[in-house]
Formats: structure tokens, C-alpha cells, sequence
């Protein structure tokens, strides 16, 4: 007896379904030729929702270490900069990135923009693109990672920024900058044919997000109490350090997403090899980067600093993230452990240069980003070290130069920074009217 | 060489196992044929799997909306309903709700219930529903969108209904309640033949949740304080923003399961497309729901409301779950952004009526669970207005004639509400003995 | 028109890419010769990725149950597990516990470690093990098994264990005991050999950390205050229950991949309906779990009582891991009910013993773990009672007696315990000067 389940079986529910009568087509194309395209739709629906849950990880990273009066703030930031970019990138960004064949910036020179159309419902096997995936997942996958990108910005420039500037500027950063940016690469552009390579974006996506915030951070200026006038550094502890916690194992879960994902393809026994090896990988980098932050907390200072460890562990996966899938297992750890060193060492670096970056996004993405571009070079053959270097400063330049004008006229037009007394008196209740925790804080 | 795994390759483990012995079977039927059947049961766990999280996320959302001295009652009451709605949909609802061929309620007419019985373990192809998927996964993704309903409920009426009484009504709920009505459309039912569409439950799953959740508002009354003797309306914040705002993340997070496994079959280049179409779709409403609720409040009060930015996207995400499949992105831009209206323009409204929803869940779930079965008529030429409002109708009578019913003879024979001291005093330690946040709360 | 799309579709590109290259190689196999080595790789991914989540839900679990003062610790201690255990895998473990044909221990006669070596990079057909998986997707899938262990031992001793003694524990039981146990099981060792049954490691991962916390637990001795001079037990309330919750819903959800996973093969119709079964089955021993913590608690005490319910839910959990394939729905539920009467009857027999076990990780891991191992016999014909008792002493001989080593031997070069001042003032500040609070606590 079959069992009657949604849509049932009942003829006149049947033949809605053009999906369900597509499985009854006696003529449809056999798994050999259709298994890769389903392989390759299902990786890019299971990478996408490990990423879209990245926006969390960001939230709550940073959620747990601003202070408890500006964590309502923070968790609005994220959850609008998340929404605006999936908007944007539907808007324009997907088709300005992706501009088809012959990259010639097409949402340029063509109309302004183009938003993007999915594959029909039930798309026909003839009409799909066979040797590779649907419309719907490319898509879906792509927007995550931009939205990964805007998030880098929100936890640098945090407790300070002004909402409505901020999301500003995510517009312009998702819509615009970001797509433009990224068609150099993965849209088939001039650095593409360069050979440039940047497996899943430590410089398209992490280190593009590093050099927004760190124009951002330059332009905004430290937050009031953070260096004395003396030149110390006054250290502002997280307010959650479980929350942060919890957004640091959120994101290392959504990176086998981030960069299993980019390998595009799933539907071979070598692809889907990779795309283990790939997690295999991404999380010994991982793994490297937080005890190498670890050990050196606890050499340096006597006491291991768990928001170091945690962003030795992000810095390990932002430094595997250019090249996830060539390294052995010794190679990832080793990369990842870099990375972690890097983070200890850079954090004070940008503290003496008065560079307030709340969460460490700069350190992690930014300085961890340029290091897994150029640490590409080790084990893939095919990359070479100018070639690198040549697009690092390229999205370097780009970013950093765009996103400093884009800040500034920001500033000129509608202020970046709250009132003095505001920030003081923490932006959940100056800007937004609502604690995060009405009933706990002390401060 | 080969590795020697779990179960080995000991050929006094491999006879103890019938699926290796089945793929080593020379006869067994090729991927043709079973391709489409390993690919929706896989579906099905996977989205299962996102699904269950979903308890875990309104949980969290409403453990975040509550006072903390109601943190612990929340906390149980939201894993003892997914825990007993697992148990009834075993024991009564399953089978009730998918009677099988000939829809005429046999859970009534024959024995009064017959537990869900498992497909044998390694099932062979010859005994499998090869056009659908395994009895297990089909299980397993129903019983967790039973569990939903429940969380809508249990959200409303938090902070003032007893444990005991909340659980006996979701025992109901989900073991009689939603199983009858559910299968007027998924199992094949009257509303199912008139035509009624409801891809993932906009009306089946969302507004019966909040018909239950607003009749057992009405018959428990406000919380003591919400509203004052001169009839204003008190707001009473919610404890933890950052919880609040990872339950959405995470409700998000399991909706690409909600909508995306509704398309009940992955195995065709069409299926997995239109898979590919609903993530993008629901992701796309959440986000303009979002976003909606972003400027409205800050255009209505002057400043953005964090609460109704999270109730915006949860909002967007009920209106797209009629029809994720058939609107075009901008379809689900527009629908999940009415969403988002509704929810900023019904919570007020709900408090001028003195309905007290502590989360929100009726705007949500209820008023835009209508919406979104209204706007299944714009994309999807197969629904008719006509047919849609009666199906409305139908689950609104019947769900919430019946919940009224059954509050009001629980209320009568348990009680429901503790007594003002205990509400006063916190569910948690009166109800409980134990706070969720013993270190901690000033209130 | 083809989209560009990330690595594009530029010769210069395609090139560089063997996993494309592959794809358009005419000669490849069919579906029906790689289809199950694909979906048996990525169920491994999948699976492997819920289990690595685990981590995370067992850092919010332990973060939830101590008291905020040690909530800083906590985190570090998982974090830092959860990555010494991946590095100490990949070095010694995978090789160790999987010696291959020939299970002689190759790891002690040979030489001393060999690191887990992947597949090569787009790996071709005929180099796979098409009957299995890929060796990233293996390791990766077992590797977060033995952290796992490793993080069951965190929480029952936490609030007193100092980080580095506590991280050197972790190292020799996740690099060394873990896999030599793990060997004579899963390994195909003497345990395999003889008929012991243990489906995804009730015994072989769960009661293994039991086994060292418990002897961690009675080296390290109590907390002070927990345990009055009179013999009273003095409850400690954990800090947080919501985080708590949460740790827990995580754990749940990990657990789909834990047992699911353990199938072990996902590429036919009887593997992938077996997956399934395992789901539900899993879900209903938790739900189970829970249910029956939650009445019995009522029953003894009048109030239910939720870090019981949570423990509850995963002592259901560890109780049909040893076996959740074979059992009926109705099996899963007395077997998980069955752990929840465990737990509630064994945290207060503990606390009689004056065994301080903060998080109550050996009645679930432990008690349930021996449960779950001996309930195999109702539901799998192949076991038998008399071989599973000789396995769950066989670990708990090997386990406990070596623990107790170890934990002696750490103690006298390292020492164990923090200092009483330290222990009062709280392990975060005395042992790490950061507060995971900073703003809130009371205490």
C-alpha cells in the first residue's frame, strides 16, 4: 500500500506537479548523465546553509565581544547586513559578477543592472546546465559569501558606527564593490586569466572584508576609552565570552561549507574525494590555528587568552581558505598554525598603531587572508608567487581606496560616528531604545 | 590495501550485515532506478535534521523574549513539547494524519490508533517505495513539522501558564489535532482534492500553531502588568537579545529544510532544482521581511526594533511557505515583505485588543500563515482564491473552535495559569526551584 | 549561455583543475559503479560535520552547568580539546586504531606513529575504495568521534582541573587510549573478532570518557563546598540553563550524524533506508530520554527538574547508540526511556559516593553508555549477552585502570588541582584573568 503523503497521489494533485511528472518521463536522461548536476545542486544547497549559518557565527561573535550596551546593536547590524546583501546581490551583484561569457564587466556596459532569474520550476534535464548546477544553488551559494564579507566589517568598526552609515555602506559593498571586485577572479576576469588562485576567497571574500573594515577603522577613529593619552591601550573585555565562543564553532562549521563548497562539483569520485579532503583540511588549519594561539598566550603572557584562541582558530581557517584542497594534512597544519601566530602577533601591532578593531576582524581576516593567498603557492604548482602578490594588491588597492572614499562620503553625507555622550551611554539605548539584557548589566 | 573500518571487513561482522551483503548483491538494480529514491530519502534526513533544529531555535528565540526569571520554565516546556509530540506522531499521528489509500480518516473509523511501523532494516529495492522515499525519513521529516506547531503555541502563552496543562494540550495538539487536520491537504483529504495549496504549511503547520496559540491567549488572559487599569499598553523587554537573535538565525537556518524538503523528491534534475529554487526563495523572503520591519520601525518610531526586525524575517519566512517553489526571487521579495508589514502593524494591534502574545507568534505564524496561503494565487496558476480562503477557513474553525474547547476543559480540570504570586515571584522558581540565570539577574 | 562561474570555464583555469578534467573524461564509470562511493563519502562529510558540532554543544552544555566564574575555562578546555584531539588523530590515532589488514596493533610493532595520509587530489576511479569512501571523508568522520570522548571528560571535571594537566590527559587519551580500544572493535581487533556489538559507540566512545572521567573525578576529588562536613550534598546550580539547553539541542542534533553515520554507507536502497531508520529511532530514544526525567523528576521530587530533562534527552542519546538500527520505534523508546531512569536514579547514587561530577557526564556517558551496550541484545540477533558484558569490561578495565595511571602520573609531575584560593576565587580569573562576564555576574 503506498502511503498518501503531501501532494499526495491523487491525479488532480499530479498533475500540478510538474516535478513529479518529470520523474515519471520514461524518456529522462539516466544518473550517469544526471547524477553530477544533482551531486553538484545538493553540494551547493548543503555548503549554502553551513554558510548562510556563518551570518550567525558573526553575530554572535561579535555579540559576545562588545560590551553588553551595544550588543542589541550588534545583533541588528548583522542580522540587516545579511538581509540588505542577499537583496543586493539579486539585484545586481550575482549578474555584475558573474557577467557570462566574455568578461567584459557586463553590468557596466550594459543597463545598470540585471537581476537574477532562477531556472524555471522543473526545469527540463535539456534545458539545465548538466555539467554543473542549477541556477537556484549557484546563486543561493554566492550570496552567502558575500554576506560573509559585509559581516567582516561589522565586528571591526562595532560600538561606535552609526547604524544606518554602516548599512550604507554594506549596500554599496555587497551591490557594487564586492561583485566588481570578485569578477576579476571567479566571474573569469583579467585576473583569472592571470592565474590568479584563490580557492574559496581568502583575499575575493576575507581579506576584501579586512580592507573595508580597516579603512572603516582608520576613518572612524578608536572607540572613547580605548587608548589613553599616555599611548597605553586600555584593554574593553567582550561582555560574552560563551556567546563569542558559540559564534567561533558556528563559523568553523559553516567553513566546511565556505570552502568544501568551492570546489564546485560533486558528482565524480574525484570531486567528492575533494571535497572531504577539503574538510579534512579546513579543519586541521583550524584546529593548528587556535593551539598555536594557545601555546603562544600561554608563553607570552603566563595565561592563555581564550578570544586569541578563538581567533587562532578563524585565522586558521581564513588562511586555508585560498587553498583548501592541494595541502596534505601536515600542510593545512602547518598553514593554519601560521595563521594563528599571526593573530597574536598582529593584534598588538594594530593596538600601537591606535587601530581599533573590536573583534580582531582585521588580524584574522585581512593579515590571515594575504597569508593564505601567498601560502598557495606551496602546493599548488600551478600558482606563482608574483602572480599572488600581483592580486593581493590589486584587491587590496581596490577595496581599501574605494571603500575610504566610500566612508568618507558617507561621513560628509549622513555622519559615521554617534555623539560622544551616545557611545558612553552605549548605542542599544541611544540609537535603538532596547538592552540586550535589561535585567543583568552592572555597567 | 584496504582499511579495515567500523564493522571491518571480518567476515564474521560482514554476514551480521545485511546492507553491505545488499550492495554487494551482483543483481541489485542500478542508479536508474534507485538513484531517485536514495536521493529524497536523503532529503529527507537532511532536512529532517534542519527542521529538528527548529526546536532548538525557538527555544532559543523564546527563552531570549521572556524575563529571566521565566528562562527555565521556557527552556522546558520547549523541549518537553518536541520531546511528546515526538512520542504522540509515533504513536497516534502519523498514521493518522496519512491514512493511506482512500482518505477517510481510518484512524477513526478503524482501532483508534496504530503506531508508525519502520521499513525492515536493509529494505531491498523490490520492497521499497522506489518513487518516493524510506517510511523512516518520510517519519522523521512529518514528526518534526508537528513539532513546530507546538513551539508556536508555547511561545504565546509563556510566563503565566502552568507546565502541566501546556503539555496536556500539546499532547493533543500533536497527537489529534494537527493529524486530523493536516491530512485534509497532505494526506490526501477533502481540502486536498478541492484544490487548496499549501506547498510547507503556511496554513497546515503555521496558523495552526497560532490559532491554537491565540485561542489559549484568549482564554488565559495577560500577563500582570501588561496592560494598564487606563488600558495602556506596558512593554515588558524581553531578557536576552542575543538568544532572541540566534533562535532566528537558527528558525532561518532549519526553514531551508521546512520548504526545501517539501519538495518531496530530489532525485530528477527538475527536483533538485526546484530544491535549489526554494532555498533561494525563502532565503530571499526572510531577508525582505527583515528588512521591512528595518525601516518601518525606524520610519514609525524613529528607531529600528531589533524584536520586530527578528519577527520581520521569521514573518517573511511564514508567508513564502505556501508557495517557496513557484514565485520568481522577486515574487518572494514582495510576499516576504508584506510579511513583514503584517508583523510591524499586528503586534500593536493585538495589544490594543489585550491579547497578550509574549513572542509574537500569532503576527508571525497566525496573520502571516494567511497571507502567505492568500499568495499562492499570484505565481502558482493551479490555486484559486476562492478554494485558498476556504481552506483558511476550514483550519481556522476547526483549530481554533477546538483548541478553545480543549483549553477550557484543561483549564476546568488542571487549571492553567499559576497564581499571581508564583507569575509575580517567576514560573522558574515557583513552578520549577530552579533559575536559569542564578548568578546573574538584578530583577 | 554558460555562466562563468567561479574557476570559470577559461582553458588557463580548466587546466589547473583535475576534478573538472575528470568530469569531462568520456572513459569515467557510471553512477552504478561510483554512486554509492559518492553518497557514502558525502554522508560521511555530512555526518562528520554534525559531529564536529558536538563540540560546540558540549562546550555550551558544560558553559551552562558551571558556575560563571568558570565559564572562561570551560570554553578554553573545549576548544583546545576538541583541536589537540584532530592533531593528535591525524599524528597517531587513525592509523593507530585502523591498522588494516591484519589487525596486530601495527601502531606498537611497527613504527611508533604513522600520520593519516590522504587520497591524492582528484583522486581517479580506479585508485578509490569504491566499496567505501574517500580516507578524508573516513578520518574526518571518525576524527570527531574522539573528541568527542575527550569532551565528556571536560565536564565532569571542570571547576577545579587546571588547563594544562587536563589538556595532556587529552592528548593521551585522544592520540593513544582511544585508538588502541577503538582497535579492538572498530579496528577489526579480538572484540570484533569475537561478536561484540557496539553500532556507533556506546561503549567504545561514550563509556570510554565515562570511564576516564570517572577516574579523573575520584583522583581530582570534589569541589570544595559541594560536599558539607556532615555528608549533606550541596547543590551547585549551573550558570546558565538557557546555554545549557542549548548545548544540549546542539548535542541532539549532532547525534543524527553520530549514529546515522555510523552506517557506515549511504549508497543503496537498503543502506540509505537504514540511515533513516537510525534517525528516527535516534530521535525517539532521546525524546524517550527526556519524557521519562521529566515524569520522574515530578514523581520524586514535585518539580521537574531540567538539567535532569537535558541529561535525560542525552542519556536516551548514548543509550541506542550501541544499537539504533534494529530496534522497532517502540524498541527506541523503552531503550532511551530506560536511560533517563538511569540518569535521574544515578546522579544523586554519585553524589552519595561524594564522586563530583559537575555535568553529570557519567551516569549519561557512563550508566547509559553500559546500558545502551547491553540492550543490543533485544533487537540484534547477532549479539549476545555474554560477549557484550566481556566488552564493557574489557573497556572498563583498560580505560578506568589507565586513566587512573595517567591521572596519577600527571598529578605528581604536573599536579592537577588549582589551589583552593584559586578554585573560590574561580578558574577564570586565577587561571586565565578574563571573565566570561565581566559586566554581570553577582557572584
Amino acid at each position: 500500500m503506498k502511503r498518501l503523503t503531501k501532494f499526495g497521489l491523487g491525479a488532480a494533485v499530479l498533475t500540478a506537479l510538474p516535478s513529479l511528472a518529470l520523474a515519471q518521463d520514461a524518456a529522462a536522461p539516466g544518473f550517469d548523465e544526471i547524477g553530477p548536476y544533482i551531486m553538484t545542486t545538493l553540494l551547493f544547497c548543503m555548503a549554502g546553509f553551513l554558510v548562510f549559518f556563518m551570518a550567525c557565527g558573526f553575530a554572535m561573535l561579535e555579540g559576545g565581544l562588545v560590551r553588553s550596551k551595544n550588543v542589541t546593536m550588534q545583533m541588528t547590524k548583522n542580522i540587516a547586513l545579511y538581509s540588505l546583501a542577499a537583496i543586493m546581490y539579486w539585484l545586481i551583484g550575482f549578474n555584475l559578477m558573474y557577467p557570462g561569457d566574455g568578461w567584459i564587466m557586463a553590468g557596466w556596459v550594459g543597463p545598470f543592472f540585471s537581476p537574477t532569474v532562477l531556472d524555471p520550476v522543473g526545469v527540463a534535464a535539456a534545458d539545465a546546465a548538466l555539467d554543473y548546477a542549477s541556477i537556484g544553488s549557484d546563486f543561493f551559494f554566492q550570496l552567502v559569501f558575500v554576506a560573509a564579507t559585509a559581516s567582516i566589517v561589522s565586528g571591526a568598526l562595532a560600538e561606535r558606527i552609526k547604524l544606518w552609515p554602516f548599512l550604507v555602506f554594506t549596500i554599496l559593498l555587497t551591490g557594487v564593490m564586492y561583485p566588481i571586485s570578485g569578477s576579476w577572479q571567479w566571474g573569469g576576469g583579467w585576473l583569472s586569466e592571470m592565474g590568479f588562485s584563490d580557492f574559496a576567497g581568502s583575499t575575493v571574500v576575507h581579506s576584501v572584508g579586512g580592507w573595508a573594515a580597516l579603512a572603516g577603522a582608520i576613518v572612524l577613529g578608536p572607540r572613547i576609552g580605548k587608548y589613553s593619552k599616555d599611548g597605553k591601550v586600555i584593554p574593553i573585555p567582550g561582555s560574552n565570552l560563551a556567546l563569542a565562543t558559540l559564534g567561533t564553532f558556528i563559523l568553523w562549521l559553516g567553513w566546511f561549507g565556505f570552502n568544501g563548497g568551492s570546489q564546485l562539483a560533486m558528482g565524480t569520485v574525484g570531486d567528492v574525494s575533494d571535497v572531504s579532503r577539503i574538510f579534512a583540511n579546513t579543519n586541521m588549519a583550524a584546529a593548528a590555528g587556535a593551539v598555536t594561539a594557545l601555546i603562544m598566550t600561554q608563553a607570552m603572557y603566563k595565561k592563555p587568552d581564550l578570544t586569541m584562541v578563538l581567533n587562532g582558530a578563524l585565522a586558521g581557517l581564513v588562511s586555508i581558505t585560498a587553498e583548501p584542497l592541494a595541502p596534505s594534512l601536515f600542510g593545512a597544519l602547518w598553514i593554519g598554525a601560521i595563521g594563528g601566530v599571526i593573530v597574536v602577533l598582529t593584534v598588538p601591532m594594530l593596538d600601537k598603531m591606535k587601530i581599533d578593531d573590536v573583534v580582531g576582524a582585521i588580524p584574522v581576516h585581512l593579515f590571515a587572508g594575504i597569508w593564505g593567498t601567498i601560502a598557495v603557492v606551496f602546493y599548488n604548482s600551478d600558482a606563482n608567487i608574483v602572480t599572488q602578490i600581483t592580486g593581493i594588491i590589486a584587491y587590496g588597492v581596490f577595496t581599501f581606496v574605494g571603500s575610504l572614499v566610500l566612508w568618507f562620503i558617507i561621513k560628509a553625507i549622513l555622519g559615521l560616528r554617534v555623539s560622544e555622550e551616545d557611545e558612553i551611554a552605549g548605542l542599544d539605548m541611544s540609537e535603538l531604545g532596547m538592552e540586550a539584557y535589561p535585567e543583568f548589566s552592572n555597567a
